[in-house]
Parts: structure tokens; C-alpha cells; sequence
């Protein structure tokens, strides 16, 4: 698919492109082949070869691409290759597992690393974040209700709420957890088992072990809470900095003046108009948080249906559905972190328009700003618990 | 909206109705003039008189919607009507709220009660999941795998895996918060301020306890992660039910014939063909999960545009979109349970049909079926735990 | 599900609701026997008491939902009913028709007179929009893109953009057609048949001309293009009426000022400040936008999913999604006709603020407004020959 | 992002990658310049110019991809190139447009050719579904509704509803249009106005006709229902293949047996099982049909927020989700054909399974199999017409 129309998926290259699914396919077969060698299965010879022959592996994607459609899955062809370089060793290789075992356990391996990537880019955001609700904790502005000017507030507290948002993200991406699958062919773990007896669970403990995850639990083939969560919790994280972006839209705009967003050699110009400054960033930002909630309604709707003891095509949905949400999640946290490193603020505008707005009675300023320096410094101080 | 065309949403009565919604923002009008009593702002006989005002309140409920649309949310006519029925104690009514402030608090005493009715009836589905993984431990069945037969499993894993769904989605509404929402105008809560000081946060303070919500933290009227949590836990639930649903459903197949749902009488006939009997609830809660996902993406796309101090649609178009999936959730883990507990299991069917497999090598029985029981003791174990 | 979370819906009263639903499936039954002496299966006498019979049915409504749910939908145990009522006529009731033949055909009704009531208010929109368009033709105001301002532009193009998006509803509307169902049990017609021979037919035909709706065709129990042509056009529906309603927030900010939302006594008032005037119906079409287009997903995603003869569960799902998303349209239809009549524009300010940019070179406005004018012109030619 | 997590994406090579992106850019910039020729504006030489230009132009996609974030879109850095490559023509590249008018053109001109595609192939599918209604007319089979055996109907009668629902499909796809997109800067056509008079529809009049599109006509930049009702249709196409993969699936399990999904060497292999034949095309079309509802709401939710003169941020969310839906259906679409060309069906199986249920009176057989027959013939003259 495109990426000239996906502006800006550059900065997730790694996340879920081909090289990173064969890389984390090749990583989940590597470690299980060493697992074995834990349990007894196979000899650390025979697991060495198995890494040889993956690190040496000199697949064509588009060849492999087209054979994962004829097995269903790319697991299937590319364990075939596995096993040919392999040689001797070939026995060690994707021995007892299912498909869907390294397909899950692939995914959530690029899920964990696009999720540290949001969340270190949501740590930058909110730093730049809590530097702006500080430095402007009592500029103040018109606080706007549904679109209309309502009583004062602070660009602080504007901040601080963007900044909380940011939180809420991080705290929704740290209750993450990433679970290793296995399973075996129908999630009894059968067919390991009757090679091995009690050697499965001692190499699905190595498995975990190695490739950092939880586990082993219970399988989960049917069960896809743990995709779900993730998917919730990117689009926590794109809601949250959709609400940044669109506020910055809004405020940005030419007869409100009071952000813009940082001006950079080369970006937001016109086709037509060399004049204008476009306000990519935030654009891109927007953008983003209007597809992801409908990518997370993709990965519950595969939940639903994941019938039998493993399902004829939820599954298969989760995959491109993920890969483009993690992908999105990342581009936008990078952006948002950009665009909020380079926010400039005109708190000059903010008080001439309280004052003007004051005068002509079309804010109700007798309260004025109440308890807002007080919610800036809990922002700030909560922050700075959450950003760890 | 036709309660016809939402078969079994008369189990939800209560829940999100025009009665519920009205009751739920009386409680907090009423809790909070009792909590500027606590906070020294009204007198205990101006608090009374607004309790007796709101016990005692003929609200004509179609009246008062017409009027909420004309004021853009129930509150601002009720708060009206509540004034005017207070008499000289209309000063404690609503003082320093927001409508927002109201609407959502009213929202979350919706989604808790709502959430505890779900909870309730997953106990009771998950309790009935793991008497028949006990009973079934050791019942062989063929596992599918992209509906084709696979290797054996038995009975009792898939309803442990059942179990394990249920376990997961009491986890996930465990893991909700209920928070107060307490603003003011604009989210500094200025207005209470001005008036009375420090009063603000101890009315506050007093209020959520009243209530039983956490808070008063940093007002959420911009960040709307409360309400996305809620509504992904309650799809994490749909998605588990739905599971159960559709696997019901095909091993309910009169080809396949390995469970059917408990015939009541009176459900499930058909108007043409007496003999037929329906499994009407499976049917149901496989409508119902596969509405969810969409709802609970509608919450996260009003989340993302939450602009300004106080959003422009984006908050109105939670409402019916949360009352609804609120509604679906109390209807389908009623449903679920009400199928669980009746499920008729023939492991007979079960048994020939492993042997007929097995002796047409459509079924690869070497392995056995592995760890399957000792999957089921941990699926139960975990249950114990999760259920409380 | 609550009135009061769902501002506006009193707009659409006897679109979706009990009564509505009723009513349709009873017309449809007591067409059938009318229709059913047509073809001579049943006599005139028997006909006319199963007319007297539904008309005179006093239903318990709570009850008969109740009973839809054992049934699995609402038109099994209402025949029961009708059948009761119509003592020895009872067999000229619901013969040969299975439940679901009833059930769309009502939902077809529905739908049917829910369209005619969204096209009527969008011909008023339409027409209050090209008065607009014609009053400002030449009313020189900025262009925003990316928020930014481009050049300029008139009042008068926008309105006619705003025009020609009700234009292309109202197409999309008219393309729609409203077929029958008939199918009987499994979409063979078979128990008619077998009782009547080539009687079938026939009353069939005389159904749909009593009904007007098109047909009788091939079954559509699990080609469910009908249904979702009707969603995915009340979307573009709502699609063109929340541009002009986001369009109306953006221009109405205090910042902007070009248009403001027509004031009416109690309209728009807020909670806690009375200076304020909310733009209450922009928000609220703006708000039904936002909703549209996951319910139509629905309809889609049940359509996907219609297996077998008659499916289980996509069908299920499709009632209340239709039945909310036709409230949606009928009263985003109706407040947006409201919104339109009641528009006030304020030209000069659109004027000064063109100057003003013009004088600080942030308005390229060397090309003039360019062929505004005759795509003014063209815009109401076409809606004249639209509007019908 | 990742083909291998896009099982059979390589059917649609060509379609919304890069390349095509390009090209179709390209297309519209090159036809531009033709066009200024046509209406006096550029000479003969510079619009050769500019085409020989484009058809040299080494673009270095990851870099432009990478400029088209800075630009917003990769319309800008294109057009660069394109007029640094066209040297003293430079002036006729691109004089007067907007970036939405190329990308919009683009888009459409993508779109036309995935619907040609996804047309063809819906062909070749309902010619095989036609075939197989006409031979299996009279095979007479058991009908299932709510997934329980109902009456008798026939395989011919079922593969006439597939076909029925392709014909839809197409007959969808053949109401489309293909509108070029033709505003200038903020939809007033006021560049080329100002440059060059009259010239600029005479301009797009040539270029409407070079690309084959219809138009000039009004611009849309912010009506979106070109992009909406492709989505719609696309979608529609969807719906109609996923009940065949649905119903395939259903049917093929080893417990029914009625068809099976024809054996390809190489496909559909397990893993773990070699003795396993994974029915791969009904499950991947069936995944497609769960993806494309969300899709297209994504367009009808970024048409509902096309504000201003051009959108911030809802125009750049269409382009990945149409990207995507075209991808997606013209997969499905060459899976489907595939498909159902290779349909094994098992008349024996039915019969056999028709007598079984016939005699524990567990079907309804008095009324036969009704006017199936003759619902077959009407379905298959009907396609001969649909087809063209």
C-alpha cells in the first residue's frame, strides 16, 4: 500500500513492515529452537544451526508474500525455508507449535516495540507539555464551550488537560502486558506433548523467558483480549493526542492567533499559494485519530467471532488491521511530539482577547480563573509519577 | 426507540431509560446541595428542601425532552424545574456546576450500575462455565482449526477457554474507575470559587463520597478516557459472550449436534415450522457482540474530538451511543448466563464423532489431547480467583 | 433507551419507536390477507375480519417485547395474537410467509417513510441554502484551507457547496428503492405453493401494490443490499447536513463571527452562564454526523454476514441499528432545516476580515473569486431540476 | 506496511501502491499541461515538454514520500520535480491547480481502475455461480435458518442467491462515477481565472475528456460522495462475496460436507497437520468482508467533516482508508473468483442429509422445494443482463 498516502509513515519503518515480521517470525522460531535445547528437545547444536540458517536466510518477500496467501499464513512457507537451510537440524525447527502460535507471538513482539516507541515519544510530548502548562500556568485566556466564549481559564490548564491526556496514555500503554502464544495445533499443546511429555512447558517457560514476554498462560487463540487491549490502548493514546492536534487547529486558526505551530524550512507550504503555512503536523495528528478507533473496533470485532478452537478468518483480519494501527499510532506519536517541541504560543493575543471579550460582556470574567494554577501543578506533579 | 426491534431489552429496564437517566441526575443535583452543607456553602434545610424538591418533582419526560434539545442537554430544564420546586432553597440547586458536570456523573452512576448488573451475570456465567469444564475435563471432542477438523481436545478446555473470556472481562470491568466530574463552567471551577473560597473542593470531596465515585481529581470535561474505558471493557465483555455465542451456534448445527440450547417453553419457535426450535439466545448475544465494537469506537472517536474547554458535539454524541451500549451489555451477559446455565451437552456426539474421524485420518489423535486437563484445573483456578 | 440522552429525537415520534413498528407489521399482515383473496386463497370475509382484528388489537407492548425475545423476533407471537383476535379467520393469517418476510417488509415501510420525511426537510434546507446563495452571490469573504486563509472566495459559493452536498442527498435518496419480501420459511415460497399453486404469485403481486413497494423479486432474506443502500444514503445524508453544521460552528466562533446560529427564546441558554448562546442545533446535527456512519457499517457488516437461508444473528443485529440510524437522519434532517431558516450572516464582517487580510498579504487575493458567481448559478439550476 | 499480514495483497499489485500513486499523478499533471494547450494557455512544445518530463522523472519514492509529510501531501515535492525537470516548461506544469485537484483526480482515476478489476472478476464469478445454479437446479438440499434445518431447498436455488447478490454488486459498481476534481485554490477556479479568462473550463473540459473522467462540474472538494458511494459500492461487492466465503465455510465443514473449496497443490497446508486441507480463499474473503464496513465509514465520517474550503485533516484520513478498500476488494474480488471457479459440490451429500432429516421429521418437507426452480431461472436472465 501507498506510503506517498500515508504522509508522514516513514517514521514507523521497522514497526510492521515485511522486514519486521520476518524478522520477528525468524526471531519467535530461533528462540523456540533454543527453548527445546532448555527442555531437552533438541541439542545446542541442532539450535544453533536453526539460528544460522535464519540469520543467513535470503528470503524474497514478494515470493513469500505470495505463498502466505496459499498456507494461509506466512509461518507455513517461511518454516519450510527455515527447515531446508536448516539441514540436519530441521527437526528442531517449529517443532510442536501451530502457526498461529508464531503469527500471535510475532505480533505481539512488534507490538511491544511500537509501544515503546509511542510511549517514548508520549514522555517527550508530555515533558514539552509540562514545560508549557509551567511556563503559562497563570496566562490567561478565554476558556471556549461549545464554541463559544464561556469564562476565563488559563493557557496553562489548557496545557496541564492536554498534558493529563498524555498521561492517561501512558498509564493505559503501561497496563499493557505481552504474552507469549503456545499452544500447538489446537490449543492442547498435544502434539509436543507426545514427543516430549513434560518437556513442553520447560521449553514454552524458556520461550517466555527469552523473548521477554509473559507466559506460558493459557493459550490464547480464541481468546483476543490481549490484541484488543493493545488496540484500546493506541487509540487511548491517539484520542488523546487528537484532542492536542485539533485544539491546536482551532486555536491556530488566523482569526484566533493564539498557538501556531512551529514554523520549519520545507513544510506546510502551498502548491499554490506561497504565502501560506500549513499546519502539517497537526493536520496529520487529526487525521490520525479519526481512523484509529475504527481499527480497534476491527480487532473486537475478530474477538467476537473467534470461534472453534481456532477461527476461519477473524483471525486473519487482526493482522493487517494491527500492522496499520501500530503503524499509525507511531507516526502520530512521533508527530505529536514534533509538534509540540515546537509550539509557539502568543500569550499577547490570549489577553487581548479577554480584555476585549471582558469589555463587551461576552465572557463572564467575575469568577476568574478559580482553582486553575492549582490543577496545573497537579498535572504537573501527577506527570511526572506517570512519566516514570 | 423500539424496544421491538431490540428483542430482551426489557432485561436491561432501568439501566439507561428516560427513569434511570432522570433519577441519576436528581442524585447528583440533590447529593450536591448536601455537599455544600459539608463544605459550609448552604444550610442543612436549603439541602432538604432540594431533596424534597427532587423526591417530590412531576417531571413530564417527554416535555423535558423537547426541552433538552433546546438547551442542548437535560440538565439546564431540569436544574429549572428543580429551582422552582425548591422555592427559597433554589440558591443551593446546581450552584457552581456546569451541566457537564452533571451529565457526565450522572453518566457514570449509569455505567456503574450497569457494569455491576454485567458483572453479576458474568459470575453467574462464569460459575456455570466452570461446573461444565469440571464435569467435561476429560470428554473428547475434535478440535477445528479454520473449521476443519484439527487434532482431539475435550469438551471441558473449550469451555474452559470459555471460562478464561469470562475471567477476562471480569478483569477488565474490575479495572474501571468511576470518577466524579466537577469543573464548573469551564473546567477551573471558577465560579464556586468566586463565591465561597475553598469551599469548592471540600463540597467536592463531599459529594464524590456521597456518591461513592473516585475524586474530585482533575475535571475530565476534555479527556475522555473515563468513558472509553468503560466502553472497551464492556465490548472486552460482548466479545467473550460472543465467543460463547458462536461457537454455540456451530456446535449447535444439527450436523455437528454436540451442544443445543436448553429448549424453554414458549422460546425459540418458529411461526411457520412447528418442529423448528431456534437457539434464540446464542442468536442474540451474537447480534449483540457484534454491535459493540462499533459503539465503543463511537466513544473514542467523540474522546479524539474533545476540543476546546467543552466539546461541540463530540460530547453529545456519547450519550445515546454509551446508554446504548450499556443497554447491550446488561441484555447480553443476561442472556449469556440464562444460556450457559440451560446448555445442553451431548458427549456422545462428541465421542462418536473422534472415533469416526480418527478412523478416516481426518484426525490426527497421536498427540492426545496433551495438557488439555491440566489447561482446564488452571482456567478454573484462575476463576476462583477472578470472581471474588 | 432514553429520551433524554438522544436531544431531538421527539423530532422523529413514529419513525422507530413501539407504536411505529407495530403499526408496520400489522399493515403488512393484513395486507397479506387482503391480498390472499386477490388470489383467491382466502375469502373476503376472512380478510376483512383480520383487518378488524389488527385494528382493533390492543396490545400490551412491554409484553409483546417480552415475548419477541422468546420468539427471536416480534412477529411470531404478534401473529398469535392477530390469529387469536381473528377467530375462524385465524387461517387467512401470516399464511406462507415465514417471520422475516414480515419483519423486512415492515423495516422496508419504515424506511420508506422516514426517507420521505428526511427528503422533505432537506428540500427546505436545499431551498433556504440556494436563497442564500443567491442573496450573497457576490459577498466576497476569505477561503480556508488547512484552516488557513487561502484567497478569497464569496458566502455565496459556500452556501452553493453547502447546496449542492443536500443536492446529492436528496439523489442519493431518490435511487433508493423499497422492495417487498416474500420468501416464506426458507426463501422458496414452498408452504404457499404446496397449500395454493401459482396463488403464490399472485398475492404476492397484489401485496406490494396494496404496500407500494416494488416487487415481489427474489427473496432478499440474505441479500441484504436493500438495507444497506438505505443506510449508506441517509449517511450521505447526514455527511452533507454535518458539513454545513461544522461549517456553521467553525464560522460562528466569536473569533469569526461570519454567521451565527438564529437566536429563539430558550434555545442555546447555558447551565450557569446567561450571557452565553450556545449554537445548540450545529452541535447536534454535528453530533449525528459523527454517528451515521458506524450504524451504516452495521447494516454492512450484518449484510457480510447473512449465511445460510436466514441467518443467525446478522439479521438480528440489523433491526436496531436501522431503526436508530433512521431516528438519526429524520432528526438531524429536521433541526438542520431549522438551523439553515434561522441562519444569520453577517457580511460585513466577512468583508472587513477580507480586507484585513488582503492588507497584511495573508490573502493571496490577486485571482479574485474567480468563477464563484457562475458556479453559484450553476449550483441552484441543478437543485431546481434535484428538488423535484 | 506488511504484505506477509496481507495474505493475497499481491493480487493487487498495481492498485494503490507507490507506483500507481505515481503514475496516476503523473497522469493527471501530464493531461494538465495537454490541456492547457487545448484551451491556449501553454504551447504544443512545453506540454511535450512537461510529458517527456514526467515519463523521465527518477523519483526516489521513500524520499518523496518523506517530503510528502513536510508538504502535507505528495503532490508538492512532485510537482517540484516535475517543473525542475521540465525546465522552461515549467510554467505549464501544474499552472492553476490545487493539490487537491491533482490528488482528488488521482484517486479517482485509482479508483476507476480498481472497480474495472473488481468488475471483471465479479464477472467470472457470477458466470461460474450461473453455471453452477443452472446444473445443480433441481439438487435438492436442506435450507437452514437461525442454523437449524427448516424446509427443503436446492443447491441451484442457493448458488442463485451468490449470484444474485454478485449481480448486485455489480450492478453498484456500474452506478458509480468518476468526476475529475477541478477548483484551483479554494475551489473557485480563481488562478487560471485570473492568468488566463475563459481559458481555464476549456482547460478542464480537455482534461475531463483526456482522462476519460466526467466533468468539469462543480468542485468537491469538500463534498466527498464521489469517494463515499465507492467506498459504498465497493463494500456492497464485499458484502456479497464474504456470504459466499461465509456460506462455503459453513458448508464445507467436515460435519455438512456440501461443498468443499477446491484443492490446489500447495494451498491450504497446515503447519503441524499434513493430513489438513485449510479452505484459505473462503477464509480470506471472508476476513476482507469483516474489514471493508469500517473502511468505508471512515470515508463517510471524513465526508461529514470536509470544512472550510478544504479540509484539516479529514481529507488526508481518506487516502490510506481508500487505498486500502480498493486493495482489499480487488483481493477478495480475484479470491472469490478463484473461489468459486474451483467449488467442489457434493449432491449425494445433500440428498442423503435431505432424506436423513426428512425422516426424523426434523425437516419440513410437505411443501417441496416451492418455485426454487423458477427463482433460479429468474436469477440467471437477470445476470445475463447485468453482466453486459
Amino acid at each position: 500500500m501507498s506510503d506517498l498516502l500515508r504522509p508522514g509513515a516513514h517514521r514507523a519503518a521497522g514497526i510492521a513492515d515485511d522486514p519486521a515480521v520476518l524478522a520477528a517470525i525468524l526471531r519467535v522460531e530461533v528462540a523456540w529452537a533454543r527453548a527445546l535445547v532448555a527442555a531437552g528437545i533438541a541439542t545446542d547444536a541442532e539450535a544453533s544451526k536453526v539460528a544460522e540458517a535464519a540469520a543467513g536466510l535470503d528470503v524474497d518477500l514478494p515470493a513469500l508474500a505470495v505463498a502466505a496467501e496459499a498456507a494461509g499464513n506466512p509461518v507455513v512457507p517461511l518454516v519450510e525455508l527455515l527447515r531446508t537451510a536448516a539441514g540436519d537440524a530441521s527437526g528442531a525447527v517449529h517443532r510442536g507449535l501451530t502457526s498461529q502460535d508464531v503469527v500471535d507471538t510475532a505480533l505481539v513482539l512488534l507490538a511491544r516495540a511500537a509501544v515503546a516507541r509511542v510511549r517514548a515519544d508520549l514522555v517527550a510530548t508530555g515533558d514539552a507539555l509540562a514545560s508549557l502548562a509551567r511556563t503559562h500556568r497563570d496566562d490567561v485566556a478565554v476558556a471556549r464551550t461549545l464554541t463559544q466564549w464561556a469564562v476565563p481559564t488559563t493557557f496553562g490548564l489548557r496545557a496541564a488537560q492536554w498534558l493529563a491526556g498524555v498521561g492517561d496514555a501512558v498509564g493505559a500503554l503501561d497496563g499493557l502486558t505481552f504474552p507469549l502464544q503456545y499452544g500447538g495445533a489446537a490449543g492442547t499443546r498435544a502434539l509436543l506433548g507426545h514427543l516430549a511429555g513434560p518437556g513442553g512447558a520447560a521449553a514454552a517457560g524458556a520461550l517466555a523467558q527469552t523473548l521477554g514476554l509473559t507466559g506460558p498462560d493459557l493459550p490464547w487463540h480464541t481468546r483476543r483480549g490481549t490484541l484488543t487491549a493493545i488496540g484500546d490502548a493506541l487509540t487511548t493514546t491517539t484520542d488523546a493526542l487528537g484532542v492536542v492536534a485539533a485544539d491546536v487547529l482551532l486555536l491556530g486558526r488566523p482569526e484566533v492567533g493564539e498557538v501556531r505551530e512551529g514554523a520549519v524550512a520545507g513544510r506546510g507550504g502551498s502548491s499554490t499559494m506561497p504565502h501560506k503555512q500549513n499546519p502539517v503536523l497537526s493536520v496529520l495528528v487529526h487525521a490520525a485519530a479519526q481512523q484509529a478507533p475504527g481499527l480497534a473496533a476491527q480487532l473486537h470485532l475478530s474477538a467476537s467471532g473467534a470461534v472453534d478452537e481456532r477461527p476461519d478468518g477473524a483471525w486473519h483480519a487482526e493482522w493487517p488491521v494491527l500492522a496499520r494501527l501500530l503503524e499509525l499510532a507511531v507516526t502520530a506519536a512521533s508527530q505529536a511530539a514534533e509538534l509540540v517541541a515546537g509550539l509557539q504560543v502568543d500569550t499577547s493575543a490570549m489577553a487581548a482577547r479577554v480584555d476585549a471579550a471582558t469589555a463587551t460582556a461576552a465572557l463572564d470574567a467575575r469568577g476568574g480563573t478559580g482553582e486553575a494554577g492549582r490543577l496545573v501543578d497537579i498535572a504537573i506533579t501527577r506527570w511526572e509519577e506517570t512519566r516514570g
